[in-house]
């Protein structure tokens, strides 16, 4: 492109680059006396969230931070992490989300990669630095969170604790005008093979990401996100930036719970007492609070949930509706900030009966605004919108990672051609409908067949008995692999049932008779990783 | 600001720049079978319009346009229009929006100006260009836009009908990758003296405008612009992209209403039969829409209006919420874009007194996310936001022109110290809200105070015999300058009556004595710029 057609500026002609100060200040301008709540610890109003964010900007500064370091967090969701989420990448420094559910192992790789200056730190991890004290490379100071505000003895060189340091600090914090490419974000994405990798994502890229999730979520209809909202993530603050949805709460100037540590009393409790309207979370939490105890007597109608992480089970999504809960799915991942696509459903089809519902809010679902998708082959190619050719899904969209963290390898292979590649097998219909047939490597290859693990375990759910079930590919010298099925009971079941219930959709031609399982393995739950998502590497190892 | 802070981009990474053709992409795939009609002539759906904006491209590359060039329209609102927001620019050519209101000499000099190489012309406007024949400089084809498809008989080098022309054009045409900075609209703002300025936006200040609008206008609470909305703008095309909400519009899927040139028959009668519920226009046109005989039998309950152009009087805000229309002011300039405030009333006065909302309802409003706006006195210093210290109003966002087209003094003038001068006085609150009270050279400079011509019209406006006023200073050997109201009757008033009236508010000091006019004129219509502003360079002109 010639850049005679771009457009001409005026000396002092002022751009106004995308960076997430007009976040925090759209908020702060629409609703200043709105609440953000931390547990039952504290409530502070949206102008507090303003002079606390200048306060810590302050007190990181006085620890030394400058423009390019990198401050790491390690707390649960609490306003603390909300205020960190803009202070840090405000200043021109970089927040480092860390996934306090890695092992210290591969705790400690994150914050050398990711050459940690400071460390916001959550009591309840100290004794896993102080563990890892020698080890840790580029670490300066470590700032102590503690609801208590408790005492700083510690092995690490701590500079006060997080409270005290903010009342220490200016109320105003001279923040740098900066390019809107500067990096604001990193974390790590643990997937099921290898060292993590870091993500990363500029300013101009949570922006935009937070315009185009304010665009799909906002409006009328069901599922939406709007003003009178009251918002609780049950997806932690360190992945993904809890998917993101902080900057468009904050955007909006709704009022924002945090729950802390995920524990299904209080979640419930805090859904109760604080009129909680929309959250999301994986598959396993809405499963868990479904379940607990106390939720039996909680009223859920007309909580929005969008679920994201892993697919959403049909028999789930139909459990959920029935208690009312408006619950759909999200789709992203860790490269893509996360948001992608959507699965709300069409206006004309809010009435439609449970069972439609269900097969529209278990889709992968439509691509949000400025989201681009395509199903390709192992050579770039489109396959045809049909709704049955699968292919690996790929993409492109302003907010997707550039790349790994000093990792050229395996970012030349993410963006190969010109597209982010996802991993993942799906198929896209004439409607634009994107659904998610499976992981490139989940998928099952048999008898020159390919045969979707998540349909098969779609199938076995249906079984009453059954209350969680993952498939897996396990190699096989004639065949190439067989799926082995593990099953967590849910009632009464065993292995012939399950093996006849898939024999039935098979003659049915619903699935291929490649798909019937070898095996049903009964097992007390199915593996997880770090993140909660279906640990197949592990299963796989575990059922060869 | 260092670049080594910026993000790292992978080779084959794709940034994916803010281009319009994500706007019509996502209507499409939101609601392709979704309505836009041009009154009683076409109906056609989002899929409809992604076709035709296709064939339209490749009639255009057909009459010999390229990245780079300039395309102008001269066009009533229709569906047309709509196409060539999108075409034109998507070319990575200008589209420019021509001001058909002008004065045939003033035409002349926008088109010379801006080097156009080809126009869409209604026929009705064919007898000016003729005229003007010898004298266009750049323009090498015209295509005719005709509601009958009617013959081309005529002196100018006409390729063709419109429709004809698209439906022998390719129905994919092969839109260009284009940099987000490319220029993509141009159109001339006439103020009240000198020549015609062109502004000029770019794609990505476009997408950017447009999710601001989206994130500003949707969501739950009175005035929003929503899926579920029926829109018919009532501000011109050629006008600042009647306002930028035609892209809103497209970005959500809604349904549109293109209703040709104003009549206020057409409008009311396509109010109600496509269920209009969203609009903008300026005061005048709501005017008349309340006072047309048409308008007594029809139910203006829920419609949406954003008034903008010239200020709200309350008088008319408050005719307008008595039949039930939901009224509100938006501010903004040619200069920007234009969105810049909306007066929508904050969640807890929705249901306040009549008088409390009309007042919220008629301030300039709050900025909309990522519009800065500062009050500033002469040395650029910012002054209290007390909501009573007056400057001038100067502003950035990612979304102002950052220029006029080919005229650095005026570039300069716009952008001196870094803001963008609107020429405006208003005031700041400490909530935020902006009240415009005055243009700086509309301003009265009497006896050494500042009188606002905007105050003194408000008080004049509230005798009942008063429909229309406006005030000027006009020169004055002793006082500088003195106020001259200029008043259309709407029924029993005499001079003494308006000069008691404004005494009676000098005495409870709600205006300077100086304040009170020195004459009284009554006019059967004021003076308006073809845009329908008032023109008050022209009464000042006649007052001497």
């Amino acid at each position: 492109m010639s850049n005679d057609l771009t457009i001409q500026r005026t000396a002092e002609a002022v751009e106004s680059p995308l960076v997430i100060n007009s976040i925090l200040e759209s908020g702060v301008r629409n609703a200043p006396e709105q609440e953000i709540v931390y547990a039952d610890q504290r409530r502070m109003s949206y102008r507090d969230l303003e002079e606390r964010v200048n306060r810590l900007a302050g007190a990181l500064a006085e620890c030394g931070v400058k423009p390019g370091d990198t401050v790491a967090v390690m707390d649960w969701d609490t306003h603390r992490y909300l205020e960190a989420f803009f202070a840090i990448p405000m200043m021109g420094a970089v927040l480092h989300t860390v996934n306090v559910r890695l092992s210290p192992e591969q705790i400690l790789y994150t914050l050398n990669h990711a050459e940690d200056d400071v460390i916001l730190v959550n009591r309840e991890f100290l004794p896993v630095l102080e563990e890892l004290k020698d080890r840790i490379e580029t670490v300066k100071r470590y700032v102590l969170l503690d609801d208590e505000g408790g005492n700083l003895d510690s092995q690490l060189d701590i500079a006060g604790e997080y409270e005290a340091l903010l009342q220490q600090a200016p109320a105003e914090f001279d923040f740098p005008e900066l390019d809107e490419n500067t990096r604001a974000t990193t974390f790590y994405t643990t997937g099921t093979t290898g060292l993590p990798k870091g993500v990363y994502f500029s300013h101009r890229q949570l922006v935009l990401h937070t315009f185009a999730g304010r665009a799909a979520l906002s409006g009328s209809g069901h599922g939406r996100f709007n003003q009178d909202d009251v918002y609780m993530p049950i997806t932690p603050m360190f992945h993904v930036h809890a998917w993101g949805v902080p900057y468009v709460a904050t955007l909006l100037g709704v009022k924002q719970v945090y729950p802390g540590r995920y524990l299904p009393e209080t979640l419930l409790k805090l859904l109760v007492t604080e009129k909680v309207t929309f959250s999301h979370c994986v598959p396993t939490i809405i499963q868990m609070l479904l379940q607990a105890e106390a939720a039996k007597n909680v009223d859920l109608k007309g909580w929005k949930v969008i679920i994201g992480g892993s697919a959403l089970p049909k028999s789930l999504a139909k459990g959920a509706l029935e208690r009312g809960i408006d619950i759909y799915t999200g789709y992203g991942m860790s490269e893509t900030c996360p948001l992608i696509s959507l699965a709300l459903l069409p206006p004309e089809l809010e009435d439609a009966d449970l069972e439609t519902q269900v097969d529209y809010r278990t889709r992968t679902g439509r691509p949000v605004p400025m989201a681009q998708m395509r199903i390709v082959d192992d050579n770039m190619n489109e396959v045809p919108r049909d709704g049955k050719t699968q292919g690996e899904l790929v993409l492109r969209a302003p907010w997707l990672t550039q790349g790994y963290l000093k990792d050229e390898d395996n970012s030349k292979k993410l963006w190969h051609g010109g597209w982010m590649h996802t991993g993942d097998i799906g198929v896209i219909d004439a409607d634009g409908w994107l659904k998610i047939t499976d992981r490139i490597k989940d998928v099952i290859k048999t008898g020159g067949e390919w045969i979707s693990s998540l349909d098969l375990e779609g199938l076995i759910l249906q079984h009453d008995g059954v209350a969680e079930c993952a498939v897996v590919g396990v190699e096989d010298q004639k065949w190439g692999e067989r799926p082995v099925a593990l099953v967590v009971k849910g009632g009464e079941v065993d292995e012939d049932a399950i093996k006849e219930l898939v024999s039935q959709y098979a003659d049915k031609g619903v699935i291929s008779r490649y798909g019937i399982p070898d095996r049903v393995v009964f097992v007390d739950e199915l593996p997880r990783t770090s993140v909660g998502k279906l640990d197949k590497k592990k299963m796989r190892a575990e059922m060869v």
